[in-house]
């Protein structure tokens, strides 16, 4: 009885505590997104420009192979698209720089492409030509999704023509019984779950930038997100793509069927591939059944040792219903709470904190689910306190605590971020080691003499994907250096990746080896040649392809570049 | 009220006599291989004997560009190996071909091949020696696992080596944190399952032959298996593979963690691919949680349309509890009764029947709600008739509904098998139009004039699943003409799969066509030859891919095979 009024003690009077605070305001009525007004409600930081990417990577240097985008090669894509499709042309418009600052730079403001050309095509068909005949033109392209990526994938490096997704934008088909649905690449992902939620669906990924993230990029960057823990990798969901080859050829792999075991899942090879070996142009997805009830729980603890067994114990205790389990250290709530008013959700501090999110078919029986469970960590001291959301906005609220840390990190100039996989039990190790050597450089500090604001670590504890960011007033090479290669050694030493979900894009492009060895990164480029090799005869390789081997022997070796048109200077 | 007292009085009492018939035998104390002994109860069929593949397929030649074993050859493979690794050599041994048997044939009896030796490498590199040597040497090689394909595929069709991976069956770690298995491609699926169950965890695979396959065949062959409406697909919880290339180039991908965004995901190549682009002597694997509570329900319904409401409604009801979802049509229960003894599981006869299994972490809250889906949909008429397990025994009984089908069906002299995918809505209607086909051309009856014993339709309904299976007194071209191409054609025109989860092997290599695009089946080829091209200069492949594109400058188009030494005459 006496663990059993401890926890009561623990639970109930913060959950009454709570609801009061709701109509106090100590629960602001945050929805999802509620870092991005938190911050612009403080001072904000001065408007950043990205640098031009060719300044910041001043190694980079354009393939003088590619062609320079004539007035001829304007007069085709307006051909096939028709005005509303090619969306602004540097030189046909007054403001032709502003209007293509959008497609040049991303939304971090780290990369800044120089491109001249954006191409919106509407149909697959459409694509086709552009492919075929960049292919054929020797034009370089990028493909462009919601352009929400954090690895510069998605922005040209030189004059590359961005081909933009966005008006290929339809949801297709939904099947009610087998839970497939059939949308454009170009589909805006909360859109998407907008449609599922309607059906009683859910569309099995979800991430901070779901608002402006396209499907297409989710696939092509084979984003993981923050349920990965209950729905699974995209390479299990994902049930066929339709894709346009760098040639132009359509793949067409649009099953909607669960199995399919008829060959090579080429499929497979797109996921994950950042544009570089064709464009995906349809999507087919298994969606799973929507639950009805959703709980939010929120708990301090006090060493990462606890925190692993905090996690043991709900995959075993919440098992079926556990649809994410958040890590955020001390730190990153502290950074959030110095950005946001209002209180954190606990009243003490505490060295760890965990979010957890059940999602079940019966809400009372989640709730006694989480509830027991609840009891049993506190009553075998592995978390020190906590509070379960009352209602929606609470549960919105919460949340807001760990998806606001990467908008509140940035507010005091800049965020270096390190998306990265490790062994569950040394997964937090890494933080307090950077964090070490930043304090021994002396870069942290309080005042504006150090670079440095704090190191912190936050992430999906259900996946071993932690998210390492250092929090800056400047980027600097001193804090780069502390940083790099440290950070990726640290990583390859323990197995890890370098890159859990982020991707490679310019960012990580020359560190692959920390994750990949030789034999894999060798067949990597082999693939990428396959399916973009440099193009020389001016035709379609439609089904030819085991011909056009036979065209590469007309080239010497070294005049012979490994890849084509598709994303160059990026990925492998 | 009303509608309760009905419930109540459909299902209860039918509980209860559940429990009275377990004392009375009328529930056999049958496990999950039931069919295996009620077959050998019965009268059994005469012992079987392949053909020879090559008889079966007669145009099928032998590549007379692969060497001919030499007693040089087995000399070397000796020395690799030892005496323990080169398990049969045909001539050796006073009995090879009686001991060459069971790596010549596969168990349904369908495919013999005629292999002299068998290699059992203890090692990845010994793997890798084998397989570097038969390059050079130009010696055929088919891996095998524990050998219980349904499409030839694991076994030789002329005298390719068999290099068989049962030595290798260790398990080399489990964290129970993460819940991430790392096991030798060898180890056998139950074994691994059961050291998994006392750790509370559970292999994302559970078919028919787990006692007998080879996690590396399941991963090779893509395995679906009986819960992938719970756990997904291999491509989602497979975390990583280590794999020998054609050319003796092990591939290290065996990453434990569930994100790795650093490149292609190559590893799902090798998910399916059979056995054509290297040998899987590893295997990564995301386990999860084993559920504490497993129930099964089972009942009758009057129409393929209410069997698909009764799906619809346990995906919403059961949602995150519901583990298998299976189907069986009246006509395959009508004849696993005809060779078991014994009662089925409900009085009266139905068009249809479902196995339904839950599993989750709290067995009253499971059966709450199983109870309360099996009262509304009994309220809404969906299902006619039902019971509920009441004890493992009865569990395992019902299961063996299921799962005795297909080997009951091959009692009165064998089987014709299609395993596909249809689009959910029309899954059944191939079932109703085969059989009328067969009637039509009066090939169905009671008598040993009549090759046709009957034609049935079950599987997986959660995963859009059917196993058509036509049950046969003699194989009989008339069946076969009615058969192909109709089936085939059949599931094209509805965008289905002729091979949903049992591959392509032999069976299916000729028929691709029907569930792939040209374009696609073109890249299948490409990639063949990037693994495994024919091997020109009797070195090792290592990290000079690209440079041995050069090499096939040397030959001309004509002399140039697709495919190398790794499983010829199968797959694409």
């Amino acid at each position: 009885m006496a663990s059993r009024t401890r926890v009561v003690r623990a639970l109930r009077p913060i959950a009454a505590e709570a609801r009061a605070a709701t109509a106090l305001g100590r629960w602001s009525p945050a929805s999802r997104c509620f870092a991005t007004s938190a911050t612009r409600l403080l001072a904000p930081s001065p408007p950043r420009r990205a640098k031009l990417t060719t300044e910041t990577y001043p190694s980079l240097k354009r393939d003088e192979r590619f062609a320079q985008l004539t007035e001829e090669h304007v007069a085709y894509f307006k051909e096939v698209l028709g005005s509303s499709g090619s969306a602004v042309i540097d030189g046909v418009t007054a403001d032709a720089e502003a209007d293509l600052e959008p497609f040049n730079e991303d939304w971090m403001h780290k990369y800044k492409g120089q491109c001249r050309l954006v191409l919106k095509p509407g149909s697959t068909e459409e694509v086709s030509k552009i492919l075929r005949y960049c292919n054929e033109k020797k034009l370089a392209v990028v493909p462009q999704g919601g352009n929400t990526g954090l690895v510069g994938g998605s922005v040209p490096v030189f004059d590359e023509i961005v081909i933009n997704m966005s008006r290929m934008n339809k949801i297709h088909s939904f099947d009610e019984v087998s839970g497939s649905l059939v949308a454009d690449a170009g589909c805006i992902l909360e859109v998407v779950d907008g449609f599922l939620a309607q059906k009683g669906h859910i569309f099995p990924l979800d991430l901070g930038a779901k608002g402006s993230c396209h499907i297409g990029g989710n696939l092509a960057t084979n984003a993981g997100g923050l349920r990965l823990i209950r729905y699974g990798s995209l390479h299990g969901s994902v049930l066929g793509i339709e894709a346009v080859l760098p040639d132009g050829t359509i793949m067409n792999d649009l099953g909607t069927l669960r199995k399919n075991n008829t060959g090579y899942d080429l499929k497979q090879l797109h996921i994950g591939a950042e544009g570089t070996i064709g464009i995906i142009t349809k999507v087919s997805i298994q969606c799973p059944q929507r639950s009805s009830a959703v709980n939010v729980a929120f708990f301090g603890l006090e060493s990462f040792e606890k925190v692993q067994l905090a996690f043991r114990e709900a995959k075993s205790q919440l098992s079926e219903i556990l649809s994410a389990f958040e890590l955020m250290d001390g730190k990153s709530q502290n950074l959030v709470q110095r950005v946001r008013s209002g209180k954190k959700p606990l009243e003490d501090d505490h060295p760890f904190y965990c979010l957890i999110e059940t999602s079940g078919s019966n809400g009372e029986h989640d709730y006694a689910k989480l509830e027991a469970f609840l009891e049993d960590v506190m009553t075998k001291e592995i978390i020190s306190d906590g509070v379960v959301a009352q209602d929606e906005t609470q549960l919105k609220s919460l949340w807001s605590w760990r998806e606001g840390i990467p908008e509140c990190l940035g507010h005091w100039g800049g965020t270096y971020k390190y998306d990265v996989s490790i062994p569950i039990r040394e997964m937090y190790d890494l933080v307090d080691d950077v964090s070490a050597k930043m304090e021994e450089a002396g870069l942290v500090g309080e005042t504006d003499a150090h670079p440095v604001v704090g190191v912190v670590g936050y992430g999906h504890m259900g996946d071993s994907n932690l998210h390492l960011n250092v929090a800056v007033r400047r980027y600097e090479e001193a804090v780069e250096k502390v940083l790099e290669p440290y950070v990726f050694e640290w990583i390859a030493k323990r197995s890890g990746s370098i890159s859990a979900e982020h991707g490679l894009g310019i960012a990580k492009k020359n560190f692959i080896g920390y994750s990949r060895d030789d034999a894999t990164i060798g067949l990597m480029k082999q693939i990428k040649q396959l399916y973009d090799p440099w193009h020389m005869h001016g035709h379609g390789l439609g089904h030819s392809r085991l011909e056009r081997s036979e065209n590469r022997k007309l080239m010497d070796a070294d005049e012979r570049p490994q890849n084509g048109i598709m994303n160059p200077y990026k990925y492998i």
